[in-house]
């Protein structure tokens, strides 16, 4: 058994993670942790657990830490993240950490959108956790970069044009809708529900912080610098994200042909499903699932993803990479 | 024209009060305030007034209060507002209050649900705003007590009924379900949208605030004391409110007769409309109407009322009280 | 393994139904039918399995149900139903009927509510598969009628008092509101998103087919006549229903003594778990859990239970009542 | 007082043209026509209008037609539109068409699109219906085809770069989210609630009707040909719909220079609001006005619109069409 401890466990991917494991045949929940003020009972945290999970969670102890658990899953926010991810990874457990702070490998890119880098060292050790385009990088190292969700759908949607040099590698649009719980569990005015229901706006224009991350995980495709704009939205929905992507073919292409290339890229990937129409977000809510319809209308390529932004988008993501780490068939407690 | 202030303009009441106004033939609005950090420009609170008012809110001045206006609409909170009204009454202008504060005439029971009461001296002088009930003592007044939203629809669901003696006075049960605005426009976690969404709760288990005041107004039209058990749900919907009551009857009595009185009862009555299946919120959402399905089941009396609470619950009947105190027709700006 | 066959596949609780067993260690989907022009691939009907489940839906036949399937879950609906379980049950497997027709036992009583009865050697035979009120008889059987979801909510939240005889065993009022999915997959006008969305309505008023299979159950605990009025209402979300219950108490009884009778009541129940504050439908969505909070206001005796109602409502039930037939723990892939 | 017949008034576009005409000071409601097995009363048709109108839905006859009204609002669906306006015309009313029929010029671009146009004669004479863009034509004719709902919001976007060479004329994207009402009334599975909820999908990829509507305005603003990407989806809610476009600067230009153009391109359209921040469907909904947010974006012109599709992209902008073609102030009875 897979002892897992999760650090930050009082948010939604906490929750998230918490359910995963609890159905996961080879691991257990072994430690939760939070600020002091938001320790308690875990099914006082989250009323869906009542019955279901019997533990407290508790402030951090490294001690602790190291004695209960093979891996931690930090669910810290960006910035914070870095300064307890060193201190986990002292206690010898393997880390798969939810924020940004290991994702963006140049520093001064990374400083750019978010603030002083003070973990290089950890960062430059860190696999991007996205397993169907990294899964070497995964299976040799202590610490797992988790995806941010929209680079998570859109990556898996732009993967096999670029790597194949099928669309140029400029002027590509991402305009994504995700849904609320993309926001966190904290309330603020646009996210309150009279505000949320029955409206859709976008935010973030020319400045959201997955824009660099999807840059580089698509050069890193595509073996040559990738630039694309991306331009998120959020809608009345709780859970989901779906990218759509348009940008230019190099070349004569059909939609058959791309559908066949897709069917190919993923093949192998079980949690990667080709579909020949428009995907609808309901389709992978609560899986870790990923739908992609790759088609071509009005000399443009367009590729739809969908994906659920805390599953796939995050914790079952994480789960896919701990088993990765652990030498677990990959889609264990998954399916 | 009827020249409008509202104080408190920056909640949901305020800019309900406001787009109506705007489409009243016969009133304007003519001063808006709120707290000092909550001045702006109007359209900069509520970006659904851009371009149709170009108006700053300011902090409360009572001579400029007294110098531009005819009638102030009091959006401030229970407990709050009872400290601003005699300043704003002083000023020569009518007041209509939507607190809570000077709807209930025995200060005991308030004073046990809210606080002690500063202001004994105009509550006696307050008239309660429900028109279809209360008519003549508003036209007689000043002071306009705005009813609560889930006492606006359970009183009129009830009052045909114990006016004529056909129920038991007491072991009444009112179930209802509110949309989310009813909380208010502060966010907290309750009302966060991934949390409120997809869920209904009840709360306020035997002791929220609107079951004294329904005993209050059912008692009046029933001439001896009602008691009755109201019991608050909150469900995944922004407006309205669906009172679903039931109580005993004092004899025989058949749906049809049900239908006869409750239309006769409010013949006169242009809010009201009793129709003859099961009603749905959304028909009186944004109106200020009341739909009332009376019927009986299981040896049971059982009516149903909804209503829009921002509305008829609040901002459009305070409108219509505006036009009873100004002598205008009653459904000006309203139908 | 369990091999499970499942007759009316292309409905709501069809895929729940495989969704459960997908991830139960102990079962397996062997078979699914549907009527001949609804069978496809499951994954063309339930785009949620694509890559999930690899199976054709075909029309029936009951040579190849023997020959696969250890058990039928019939998903069919009221009135046909019986026209195929006395078929399926030839085949030697067990049944477990989702339909209402094996679950009220007076002949009569069924005929009122829906139509002439064509079954009525089996009838006498079924089990009502409520495991927490009727677990012994569901034991003993090979034809298990599957509660309905408004019943297995009320019937939870009802049983401790009657049992314990702590309030009137009349003038029960139930006032439930169901998510929409319990109306079924046939889009129909009133299930319209335009119109369903920011909406909330009544129905059946007196009449809904639920009150007599709520009656018998709550009589069948109480030992003595029960009569109630059931009152549904459909509410803007997906799943899950709550039932508000009022009833009269028999003598003096506080919410404190109600909180220790109903954790007795349920000590050996996993999937009942008793609340100290409103419960939320959301914390019981996607589960097989009932979350019940029992209390006293206004003289009254007030309970509400919230479930999912299509899993331990419907499909979740079921496989509760699958575990117990094949003598597996009662929890196995429902956690 | 202008006249007004609803032709095809059982839909969504026509409940919302009575609402508005309702409101109107100089409009009334003359004649309510619609396929003879769905006459009946219009609040048996409409709820919400109960109480507030009270007439019959009639079949259509041309004779009382012209008795009775001075314009008639077709709300008939595409195709079937064509048949009909030619005899409304012969009446001597005015005709406002809510179909595509008279919108594209291009006899053989329409018939690609939908069928064999039969009414070439008055096609000929059509006035595109978006006053912003369009308003001397609109004086002149007697036949107003009032625009798609997508084309209203992607125009008033475009139209200042287009008309002023901002952004090259090719490769434009528009990915626009509506609201299930555009869906229209009947109930279908996509629109089925519990499919619906919780959901967002594209439709329509690469051949939706509304592309070459779009492309013939923008073009004739532009004086030259427009190609553009268009790509619809739609998401939980009721109405409104967000148009985010993508294009190609033909040279530098900042936010502020657009933010400057675009309020002066508009600075007499009162239904035209330019703000400052990514704009909320939200804060149009209910309303005839359109907010669009021009800005720039990592290389790329990117502009937001959202409008109501009811509204400002149907029935209330037939309702300012109309106040135009009799001289009325452009927004009597839609503020």
């Amino acid at each position: 058994m897979v002892r897992v401890a999760i650090i930050g466990a009082s948010g939604y991917t906490g929750v998230e993670s918490i359910e995963i494991i609890l159905r996961h045949p080879q691991a257990e929940i072994a430690y939760l942790t939070a600020l002091p003020d938001e320790c308690e009972h875990v099914a006082d945290t989250f009323g869906q657990l009542r019955g279901r999970l019997d533990m407290e969670i508790e402030p951090l102890d490294l001690d602790t830490l190291a004695a209960k658990a093979d891996v931690a899953l930090c669910c810290l926010p960006h910035k914070v993240s870095m300064g307890f991810v060193p201190k986990l990874l002292s206690t010898g457990v393997k880390v798969i950490d939810f924020s940004a702070d290991y994702r963006i490998k140049d520093v001064d890119l990374y400083e750019k959108f978010y603030v002083p880098h003070t973990d290089r060292e950890n960062l430059a050790n860190a696999a991007y956790g996205l397993p169907e385009l990294f899964r070497e990088d995964i299976k040799q190292t202590n610490l797992v970069a988790n995806p941010g969700c929209y680079p998570t759908g859109a990556s898996l949607a732009l993967a096999p044009l670029l790597k194949n040099g099928l669309i140029e590698p400029t002027g590509i649009i991402i305009s994504s809708v995700t849904g609320v719980s993309g926001g966190g569990k904290n309330p603020c005015p646009i996210f309150h529900f009279p505000y949320m229901n029955e409206n859709i706006y976008p935010y973030g224009v020319g400045v959201h912080r997955h824009m660099p991350e999807m840059e580089q995980v698509t050069s890193s495709v595509a073996g040559k610098d990738v630039t694309l704009l991306f331009q998120p939205h959020v809608g009345p929905f709780d859970r989901g994200i779906i990218s759509s992507t348009y940008s230019d073919p190099t070349g004569d292409v059909t939609a058959e042909q791309l559908n066949a290339l897709y069917n190919e890229f993923y093949a192998d990937e079980p949690f990667v499903q080709i579909v020949t129409a428009p995907p609808a977000v309901k389709n992978v809510a609560k899986s870790n699932y990923c739908h992609i319809f790759p088609t071509v209308a009005k000399g443009k390529v367009v590729v739809f993803s969908v994906i659920d932004n805390l599953i796939k988008g995050a914790s079952g993501q994480a789960i896919q990479n701990m088993n990765i780490l652990f030498n677990l068939p990959e889609t264990m407690g998954l399916e």
